[in-house]
C-alpha cells in the first residue's frame, strides 16, 4: 500500500477501505507515513469529506492506536459523560457522584483545561491531595467499591489521534466534522465504557458556534458510538452565555457541591438532569426519562449523591471535608464588583470573554505549561433576561492582584451586552440525539 | 504573515494577494515553512485554484527564488522554445538552427530526459565533445557570435520550483494546472528570453492526455507570459503517436540532421514551422506566417539551417564532421524487425508504450543516475494510417543486448494496432493559442 495512491483517491472523491484507513493510521503513528503527506490527505478529507464507515473505521484504527482501557474487571454496564468543552462547565462534578450514587459505575477519564474552557482534572485539584494520578488497578477497585474513579488520560491514549490532532492544528484542517468526531470519539472508545452521553456545546463560547454544526458533530459522534457497538445518545446544550453562575476553579466546585446541595441554578441543573437520565435510560437503570429524573432528585434531596462526592474526593486522595463545609476551600485576595452601567435587561453574556477574562486572572492556561490559580475566578451574578438597574452589581472577581482583577472588570463588563428589549428566554438543552442500539 | 492564515485563506476560496504568494514561496525555499503545510496548501489550491493574478505571482515568485539568466549583453530580441515533453521531440535539434540561421538569437536551456521522453542534452552529446556546460559568459558570446547556444539549466534555476515539484511530487498534487503552467514558466522566465513559443504535448504519450487539458495549461501558460511582459503563444500538438519516425538518441539527432537537409518527415516538419513561424513572427523578422515559413524553407533548402547546426555543434566543443556524416555515429549491434501480424491499417501507436520501450533498451533513463546508450533506438517505419500487409517490418529496433531487443520488439508491436477500417488522418498541430502583447 502506498500513501500517494490514497490521497490520490480520496482527492478524486473515492472512498478508502477499512483495510487502506487502518494500515494509513497506524503507519502514521509509527512515523512510517510523513506529515507532509498526512496533511496532503486531511486537507482533501476537508473537501471530499469521509463517509460514515470512513468515519467509524478511521475511529476504530485510532483507537487502536495505542492502549485501550480494560474495564472488564468492573461489574455492570460502565457508562461515560463527555462534554465539548464550554465556560462555567462543572457537569461532570455533578453528574458523577449522582450516577455513581445511584449504582451506575461511572469509569471516567477527564482531561485538564487550554484555552478559555476550564478542565475538570484542575477543578478536582481544589480540594487539597486529590490525585487522578490512578494505576489502572486502584482505578477498577475504586469503581467496583465506590462506583466512580475518574483518571486523566494516560499518555498512550489515542496516540495516532494526538499525532494528528497536532498536524491539523498546524496546517487549518481542524474544522472537518468527521475528523473532529473520529478524534473525541477515539479516546471515548479507548476508555471502554458500555454508554457514552455526549454533551455538545454550541454557541459563542463554544468550539462549534453553530447550531447545525453542533447537530452535524453530535449526530456523527453518535454514528460512530453505535458503530463501535456503544448505546450512545448526545445532547446540543447551549453555550452562549457561560453555564451556572460560577466560572473558575474553587468556585465551579462549591457550585457542584451546591447543586448536590439542592441549591444549583436553572440551567446548570437542567444540563445535569438531562444527561444524567440519558445514562440511567441508556444503562437501564431507569425505563423513561421522567423516572430517571425523579431517582436523581431523590439522590440529591437524601444527600446521597454529595456523600457520593465525599466518598469519591477521600477515595482519590483528597479532603472531603471541603465538601461538607466549602469555606475551607482557599479565597482569592481580593473582590472586584462589575455594574451595569445602565438600566435594562441583560441581552447576552459572550461565553467566550468570560473564559478569557478568567484566564486573565490566571484561572486557566493559555499554553499547556502554565500553572493554574484555583482561587481566582468570576461570579455571575445576572445572566441572560435578567433586569438590572444601572450601577447594580452583575458580576464579582476574585482576583491575586490588583491589576489582574482590573483588567479582567473591562473584560467581563465588555462581554455582557445591555439593552431595554426584554430578552425571550432560551432552553438550555436544544436537541437530543438518540441512538440505543 | 503566518503560513497558516494563507492555508486556511485559500482552503475557504479566497485570494491570496501578491505579497503573501512572495513571502510563502521565499520562506519555503529557504526552510522556514515545514513540507507539512505546504503540501496542505498545495491540496488546498487543487479544490480552489488559482486565479490568473495568483499564478503569475506565484511564477514570478519561483522565477525570483533562485539565479536568473541576464541576458541583456546579447543584442537583438531573444528567442526561446519549450516542449511539455514527448516521444520522438527532437524538434529543438532542427528548429534552433533554422531560427539562428535566419538571424534570431536562439538562447536556450535545455535539460536531460526522465521517464518515457527524451531529453534535448542527451541527444546533443551524441556529437563526441559536445557539451552544454557553458560558462555565462561563453554562452553569451556564442549566442552574439553565431545565434546560437544552448546550456543545461544551472542548479539554482527556480529552486522553489524544484522542491515544490518534488512535494507535489509525492503528494498527489502535481495535475493542478495553475501549479504546473507556473512550474514550467518559472523555469522559462528566469531564463529570461524576449519571446517565448510553447508547444504543448496532448494525447497517450503527453503529460496531458486530453485536449481540453492541454489547451488549458497552454491558455494558461500564454497568460502567464504575457502577465510577465514576455510575447508568448503556445501550440498544441499530436502526441498519440510519436512525432517523426525515429525514437533514441542518435538516431533521432540523425533525423534531425535530415531534416535540415530537406528530408524530414512531413509531421516533424509541420511541427516545426509551427513553432519557427511564430518565433519569426513575435520576434519581427517576418509580418505574416505564410511568409516566415518560406523564409525557413529556404533557409533549409540553401544549406544555410544545416550548417548553422554544424557551427553550434563546433562552438559547443563537438566533432561538426557528423553533421555531414551521419554514418559516424555510433551504431547498436543488433537490429530487429517488428512484423505486422495481419493485413489492415495502422490504427494506433501508443507514444507512451514506444518511449518505455526505448527505455528498455536503454536509450532513456528510469532513475536521474542512470546512463544513457545512445547508439539504441526505435525507427517506426509504419505509422498511424500507413496500409500494412501480414510480416511486413512497421518498425526496426536498434539494440545493444538480444534480450533487451527482444523485449523492446514485444513493447513495439503491443504499441501498434491494426484495423480493416481506413484511418482519417489527424492534424499534427491542433491548435494554436496566441498572445502577443
Amino acid at each position: 500500500m502506498r500513501m500517494y495512491d490514497l490521497i490520490e483517491k480520496k482527492k478524486t472523491g473515492k472512498v478508502l477501505s477499512s483495510e487502506e484507513i487502518r494500515w494509513m493510521v497506524l503507519s502514521y503513528t509509527k512515523g512510517e507515513i510523513p506529515d507532509y503527506q498526512m496533511s496532503a490527505m486531511t486537507m482533501a478529507i476537508c473537501f471530499q469529506g469521509l463517509n460514515e464507515k470512513e468515519t467509524l473505521d478511521l475511529t476504530l484504527a485510532m483507537r487502536d492506536s495505542g492502549d485501550c482501557m480494560d474495564l472488564s474487571g468492573i461489574q455492570g454496564i460502565k457508562a461515560d459523560k463527555h462534554s465539548t468543552g464550554g465556560v462555567g462547565d462543572k457537569t461532570s462534578l455533578a453528574l458523577a457522584p449522582i450516577i455513581a450514587a445511584l449504582g451506575i459505575p461511572m469509569a471516567k477519564m477527564a482531561g485538564r483545561g487550554l484555552g478559555h474552557t476550564g478542565g475538570t482534572i484542575d477543578k478536582l485539584e481544589c480540594f487539597p491531595g486529590f490525585t487522578t494520578a490512578l494505576s489502572e488497578e486502584s482505578f477498577i477497585e475504586n469503581v467496583n467499591t465506590i462506583k466512580i474513579a475518574i483518571a486523566g488520560q494516560t499518555a498512550n491514549l489515542a496516540p495516532a489521534d494526538k499525532k494528528l490532532y497536532a498536524l491539523r492544528d498546524v496546517t487549518a484542517t481542524v474544522d472537518q466534522m468527521s475528523l473532529i468526531a473520529s478524534s473525541i470519539m477515539s479516546k471515548k472508545l479507548a476508555c471502554g465504557s458500555d454508554v457514552i452521553v455526549l454533551d455538545v456545546k454550541t454557541g459563542s463560547g463554544a468550539f462549534m458556534k453553530k447550531r447545525e454544526d453542533a447537530k452535524a458533530l453530535a449526530e456523527a459522534m453518535v454514528r460512530i458510538g453505535i458503530g463501535a457497538g456503544k448505546k450512545t445518545s448526545a445532547i446540543i446544550t447551549d453555550m452562549d452565555q457561560p453555564l451556572g453562575n460560577a466560572v473558575g476553579n474553587s468556585i465551579e466546585v462549591i457550585e457542584a457541591i451546591e447543586a448536590l446541595s439542592g441549591r444549583g441554578p436553572e440551567d446548570f441543573m437542567e444540563v445535569v438532569y438531562a444527561l444524567g437520565s440519558k445514562i440511567l435510560v441508556l444503562s437501564g437503570a431507569a425505563r423513561q426519562e421522567p423516572e430517571a429524573r425523579q431517582m436523581m432528585q431523590e439522590c440529591i434531596a437524601c444527600g446521597a449523591a454529595k456523600q457520593k462526592l465525599a466518598e469519591f474526593v477521600k477515595a482519590q486522595g483528597g479532603d472531603a471535608s471541603y465538601v461538607f463545609d466549602t469555606d475551607k476551600f482557599e479565597k482569592a485576595d481580593e473582590t472586584f464588583l462589575v455594574c451595569a452601567t445602565q438600566d435594562g435587561y441583560v441581552q447576552s453574556i459572550e461565553a467566550k470573554a468570560i473564559g478569557t477574562a478568567c484566564m486573565t486572572l490566571g484561572g486557566g492556561r493559555e499554553t499547556k505549561d502554565d500553572v493554574i490559580d484555583p482561587a481566582v475566578g468570576i461570579y455571575l451574578v445576572k445572566k441572560r433576561g435578567d433586569f438590572v438597574q444601572k450601577g447594580e452589581p452583575v458580576a464579582y472577581i476574585y482576583a491575586n492582584s490588583k491589576e489582574k482583577g482590573d483588567a479582567a472588570v473591562w473584560q467581563v463588563l465588555n462581554a455582557y451586552s445591555f439593552g431595554e428589549k426584554e430578552v425571550e428566554s432560551v432552553p438550555i438543552v436544544k436537541e437530543i440525539i438518540d441512538g440505543v442500539i
